[in-house]
């Protein structure tokens, strides 16, 4: 949040910035909208702490959520809306959400800006994923059991072939490989690359 | 448009600017989003004169169009696209407009601005014209035969009684008048003051 980012400069502790690009792209975003007068509206689940980041951006002139209802309610709504994406949701979901918003709260004198933030690369990693679990009669997702993103490429690539979540090479039960021709790795956004190269050499070693 | 305005600024001719403001809005609308660098996509009659000079101040870096597809069928889309409406639109055909443009024109790192330039005191006077009609067994619609606006009255009066457009008080045959119980007056965005009144005065003698 930009309150955190002001109280490390304050103290003068040396940073390095690991924000994604995408998610400083967001940021950036629903602070440029806050600051021309604009009713931020993030669509994503407002727990996610990506979410709650960029909301933060737009200076408690916003508010996160998966539902254009709960923005349809509102009391008063605003006449000048952003409406933005956490970056990993999917593209087609967005632009439903925004039409719906287009129904429920464009009204007269409105201004509605539709603002794509989503990180493509992300859908294309996806993509990509899916594709080889076709292909594959084992995947192996590499990431943290905690990353969102990892998680969702564990779950599109399990309802295709047999799939596990590892955040190292440790992980790898040598019994799992017995039998297995093609053997699919795909990794969540922030993984690195020592830990890939790592699930890599074990899987070689292995097989 | 912006360039008949510097000609006769820069002949030092007197002018009286009637333009009606929320025309006056529309163009300032257009101008704006062009400068900003977004392609802006008219919701109207390209024939029109409003529209032509709405798009005029656009600067050549837009089109006008009833139809989302003209817009879908480009080459290559627009990221950033300024959608507005000539001021006689429905609102709710508007929207749709704007929600099949999403369909079609939002993809990867698009901004969308959908702006509301739709004169709402017309929609009203027509709401109110259409009331008006359905309790009255004759309308007089006064205003231009060249008007838009004054066309659309007169064409939904029409539908629920009949209904003469007039553009002066001399048009009136008295034999229209005989045996009517209720008559209803209403008159384009532009009409004179002065013409209504005539118009009164006129059908006060004859009933």
């Amino acid at each position: 949040s930009p309150e955190l980012e002001a109280e490390i400069k304050a103290r003068h502790i040396d940073i390095i910035d690991t924000t994604c690009p995408f998610v400083h792209r967001a940021q950036v975003t629903a602070r440029r909208l806050a600051q021309s007068g604009f009713f931020v509206v993030v669509y994503g689940d407002a727990d996610h702490p990506e979410v709650k980041s960029v909301l933060g951006w737009a200076d408690g002139n916003g508010v996160a959520t998966l539902d254009e209802k709960f923005v349809a309610n509102f009391d008063r709504l605003p006449h000048r809306l952003g409406i933005l994406s956490q970056t990993t949701q999917i593209p087609a979901h967005f632009t439903e959400f925004a039409k719906k918003l287009i129904d429920f709260a464009f009204t007269m004198d409105s201004e509605l800006r539709v603002i794509d933030t989503i990180c493509h690369d992300i859908r294309k990693r996806q993509a990509a994923a899916l594709e080889m679990a076709g292909r594959a009669d084992l995947m192996f997702v590499i990431g943290g059991r905690t990353s969102a993103n990892t998680h969702r490429l564990a779950e599109l690539c399990s309802a295709v072939t047999e799939t596990y979540l590892i955040e190292t090479a440790d992980e790898i039960h040598p019994p799992w490989l017995q039998g297995r021709r093609y053997i699919g790795i795909t990794s969540g956004a922030s993984t690195a690359e020592q830990t890939i190269s790592e699930v890599l050499m074990k899987l070689e070693a292995l097989t």
